[in-house]
């Protein structure tokens, strides 16, 4: 799916190797976690960011742990740090739990990893069918193989669509504050020869009303019963733009991202994070260092403005409470 | 209209003073042109921005080389480099030409920036009519005080209302790529006592949503002859967010902003800048130093979004063509 070189997590002679994504796109370091101090850092510096990609990192975190740490105690202790080092990201918990359960720690975080490669294939298969030859697609944020530690979800399906010689060119939003798509989104496609373009967040009307956007194909965070869809700040937005313009607006997401005890958005708790992301920009104050900040990491997008969700059981469309229910476990 | 120390522009002792906005937020610098190379560097650096801003400077300046330069050779050759510092800025040429017409240059210059001050007062006292106490108000890029050497366009009408007792609480987009929001308006509004509150760009639709913002209003660089609306990049996508949400959409400008020339926006050339704006923020690179860029200045947003234009003859209502062609000189 990725040139094994730049594999966003991997198992290599007891370490867990990982791309240090803060260096993106400057520099593409590969470091290596031995012991629970670097675990935790990784994940907790962002250094390892993206939900599933945090999920396959701390797999093989706790199978290290497990196959280097004898004392029970000093165990548990080890394995609670990984667990708190990113309390939000539901994967990291999911993820930490099952390889603390299983017989062969490693075959099962090698498991984890394989399973998500599957499931991103899959979303990437699916989606491929939304995509018209030579389309030109925005998209928000960071979705791609960073993002999984497998072939990425909306972008793993841009990334598919060239691969399949579809051609497509890409409109990527910047993403303020963390400025994923600056970093991480154009930094992928590009490697992947992909004719991609870089824009200001605010820059998105204009490209859909001049540039002729196709559609737009963003990730989520979580997904309510009813389809209203969490992601990054901006995404909400972007949906209004879409309809305003005609232009579908589709959400590429795996059924693990589905949330079917949330029965709406309304349900779904938005974190607002530091001031200082705001504030700074790439480690330089562009306001006072006191600034009255308001910044929500996610907001919803309604489901009524999403055209189509892709999953790795395939294309759903409206309507949605029944289409999407049907995909809920018994 | 603004405390006399922090007037962006003014004449002192055979030099013009201005504040140096490249510094802002961080260091409030008041500094000296003395000669062409000061004065075309000024303006050159973006050390002193904003379009009617540009033109009151420039008129000082003028002022100043008329004053010290006898050579008629010289002067013309000095006032050809000024006029030449920012060739789009509409406010710059004709500010040079009316004080190079003038009897008496400096008491010319003092007449522009005068005006430019009574326009932006009769702007203020006609949109206060617009804000209710309490307001909401969302704002984009910087039309305060430093952008007009006035009291401010679409903030002067902001600021009018603190002064008024109304207790507007201003949510201020950053405005990638410059920052002029985080930068300046900010710092405006928070200097004047006003509750501001920060956020990227890609914040504003949920800002919309959840925090019962009651009004936009943002300036204009260009006006067609229907009411099109040229203005800072992410105006447009404001514009239909607003719409989206019920939400009023004012644009606030002084008449010389109108085009009357302009049928409609397809008439407003929108000019491209460099890569370098996005690729970097604040002087540190985000992105790939050969990154492909989509950045327009400004983008055009139809005349159907705008619920009124706020002037210095009052405010107008739809329908526009006609309300708007009123205005227009014999």
């Amino acid at each position: 799916m990725i040139d094994a070189a730049v594999a966003a997590v991997s198992w290599e002679d007891e370490a867990v190797v990982y791309v240090d994504q803060r260096l993106l796109p400057h520099e593409l370091r590969r470091a290596h976690a031995r012991n629970v101090d670097e675990i935790e850092a990784a994940i907790r510096t962002l250094a390892v960011r993206g939900a599933p990609c945090i999920g396959v990192f701390a797999a093989y975190g706790i199978a290290l742990l497990r196959r280097s740490i004898a004392d029970a105690g000093a165990l548990a202790e080890a394995v609670a740090r990984v667990r708190s080092a990113r309390p939000t990201a539901v994967n990291l918990a999911w993820a930490v739990d099952r390889v603390l359960a299983a017989a062969d720690p490693l075959a099962e975080a090698q498991a984890i990893a394989d399973e998500q490669r599957a499931i991103d294939a899959a979303i990437a298969e699916h989606g491929l069918a939304l995509i018209p030859k030579g389309a030109r697609i925005l998209t928000h944020c960071n979705t791609g193989p960073l993002a999984t530690a497998g072939g990425g979800t909306a972008l793993g399906i841009v990334l598919h669509a060239q691969r399949a010689g579809k051609c497509p060119r890409v409109y990527v939003d910047e993403t303020r504050p963390l400025l994923q798509g600056a970093r991480l989104t154009y930094w992928e496609l590009r490697r992947a020869g992909v004719d991609a373009v870089l824009q200001v967040d605010a820059a998105a009307a204009v490209a859909m009303a001049e540039r002729a956007i196709d559609l737009v194909v963003v990730g989520a965070d979580r997904i309510a019963r009813n389809g209203d869809t969490a992601n990054k700040i901006g995404t909400y937005g972007l949906a209004i733009l879409a309809a305003y313009h005609g232009i579908p607006f589709y959400v590429a997401a795996p059924l693990s991202t589905f949330d079917f005890a949330a029965e709406s958005g309304a349900h779904i708790p938005i974190e607002e994070r530091s001031a200082g992301e705001v504030r700074e920009v790439a480690g330089v104050a562009i306001a006072p260092s006191d600034a009255a900040v308001f910044n929500p990491a996610f907001d919803v997008t309604p489901a009524r403005l999403i055209a189509a969700f892709v999953t790795e059981r395939g294309i759903v469309t409206p309507p949605y409470p029944n289409a999407l229910t049907a995909l809920a476990p018994l």
